[in-house]
């Protein structure tokens, strides 16, 4: 849209747009944004606010689809395009161009499950966008044909990103082996949880890969944490005021080798207030330690967290057969799986990072 | 400290020590953190709190040195030691057994720079442990004798961390390469500076080792942001409220490769106030988005920030040499460097995470 007047005074730009709307931009705003001021190549600003010296608007001119700013005291003139004013029009602090919000899901999700096709995915980059898009959106995704070997998990990460080493490794193993200790748990029925919550960061995204599945039961269960979190900030306010407000301490000693701590809370929220991150695994949850007059409410926010996370219309379930794999949000999504049977079964997982998702859909957006 | 006396009613369990001091212990609390409830090798607790019945204490006996507890409607019996109840005395939320609060510093610091022996640190756990404490709260520190050959870096991140990869690779490079497009700058100082505020997770540590330097200038420079932060918040409240609290838009756009965006504020705090993170670079800030009428005071906020962070007595500043290495909190410290002239100068730097920083700290805490 074309500009059909300017006017100023010391710290402000007005700017009339043909559609008759005016729009005020700061000069500092201006002056820290002039085009000379990016890198050719890279786009980046070649200074900072401290080197600037506090200026005002000492002129502006239009011309044509051009504003000419002239800022003092540096005599500084500056040129920008009436589509840099029309695309700063609304700066609403929106985050546009930033990941949009995710979808919400509950057991209906359960109707539309898909497993991608891997050698697809691979050569067909509007399939790979759509496949990485749900786990942006929903939080997972489920791949098949993919090798069933030690190892091909890694091909699946490089469909989108870079492993994230941890003190287990690049890879880990989850399987039934028959030892005493743990026989009485190996089996049985998994809770939904989270991984690592005792790590910071948490590992963005986690990928389990089947190798064997040859158990009776062991399918497979997600709920979307950010669902239930968004239930409990409507109908138990008080509850989501105690779960976002007061830290947990997690932990996982292992002997010599690790001793990994965090204290943060079950629902975490940005400075905005939206649900950035749940963490919800009772096996690494220490006990609680705060007051004692927040304790009872805590537990009974606690209790409301626990049952939404396990009721069956929070969840999704299904079976991964050999050469299957999910990946979900770790940081969102709870895993679990039911009790199972004698058989083998055998998983990899992994972690990757969510920056490299969120690169590579923009990636392939800007090539199409 | 032994316990003279035990009451109930159905919620709270009431406990009085040899010192006349009473504490009360909420019974869901105490049912959740049953000794028999949690692995016996692994510490890991087996149920969850949605599996436990809504229950209340039918009643609580004391003999010798343990006191009993029993749980209605369940009807189960648990005993717990006198030594639970002491360590759970003080239930003041303050994360007891977690990281430290960080140690704040200005150019004071600059006196008692010191370079440790990567020799010496690999055989001697005591000095890795001074060394990774430093890091931990100081947010730097500084090694020397690791050869100056490329890939050496990693014998210095064995000593407590594992890689983390980006699109970057493993390892990158910073390097003067008489590339005319990039001239200009290559030289010149670079302001203080956060690596990758346009990632999330923002790397946790990044590590710096020297290969060359045979230029005349070229100095490193480090500040404290949690400092600087902490300044913020007690001499200018309200810029302190607006940078916590408005997100900025980062952006790194490589081509066809990478689009990294995120959109966070420049101080981050957490649940309870904390300043967790602090994004500093002009150079991958795109134009603030916000409202016309935060925007005036936003910019002033956000020069008392810069301002700050370049302050000659905020910051440190040393000569890396061939061999020598920094390691330094990316979400905390500040980086950057004075001109310099000709002559080469090559580091090769890599991310890690801080999570097994910690862990390797307390391992190292616990064999002494």
């Amino acid at each position: 849209m074309g500009i059909v007047a300017v006017g100023h005074d010391r710290d402000w730009l007005e700017v009339r747009f043909e559609d008759g709307t005016t729009q005020r931009y700061l000069g500092t705003w201006l002056r820290d944004n002039i085009t000379t001021g990016r890198h050719r190549d890279a786009g980046q600003r070649t200074f900072d606010i401290n080197s600037l010296p506090e200026m005002t608007i000492a002129g502006a001119s239009l011309h044509a689809d051009t504003v000419t700013v002239t800022f003092a005291p540096e005599g500084l003139d500056a040129t920008f395009d009436a589509a840099w004013f029309c695309l700063h029009r609304s700066t609403s602090g929106t985050g546009r161009g930033v990941t949009p919000r995710p979808t919400l899901w509950g057991d209906e999700q359960q109707g539309s499950l898909e497993f991608a096709d891997h050698p697809t995915l691979v050569c067909d980059p509007a399939r790979l966008h759509d496949w990485l898009t749900g786990i942006r959106d929903l939080g997972f995704g489920l791949l098949e044909n993919l090798p069933a070997t030690p190892g091909s998990i890694l091909e699946a990460v490089d469909l989108f990103g870079y492993v994230r080493e941890t003190n287990y490794g690049r890879i880990f193993e989850v399987r039934d082996e028959p030892e005493p200790a743990n026989l009485a748990f190996t089996r049985l029925e998994i809770g939904m949880h989270t991984d690592n919550p005792y790590r910071d960061p948490v590992p963005g995204l986690q990928i389990l890969h089947c190798l064997v599945n040859e158990s009776d039961g062991g399918d497979s269960r997600l709920a979307d944490g950010f669902a239930v979190a968004e239930r409990i900030r409507s109908d138990h306010p008080e509850a989501f005021q105690l779960l976002t407000t007061h830290p947990v301490w997690f932990r996982y000693l292992d002997g010599g080798s690790a001793d990994l701590q965090a204290y943060k809370p079950l629902i975490q929220l940005d400075s905005r207030g939206q649900v950035t991150c749940v963490r919800y695994n009772s096996r690494s949850a220490q006990a609680f330690d705060m007051p004692a007059d927040v304790m009872a409410g805590y537990y009974r926010a606690y209790r409301i967290l626990g049952d939404l996370l396990h009721d069956p219309g929070a969840r999704i379930e299904f079976r991964l057969e050999a050469g299957q794999l999910m990946a979900f949000d770790n940081q969102r999504v709870l895993h679990g799986r039911t009790a199972y049977t004698a058989g083998a079964r055998h998983l990899q997982g992994c972690y990757v990072d969510k920056d490299s998702l969120h690169s590579r859909i923009r990636v392939l957006e800007a090539a199409r």
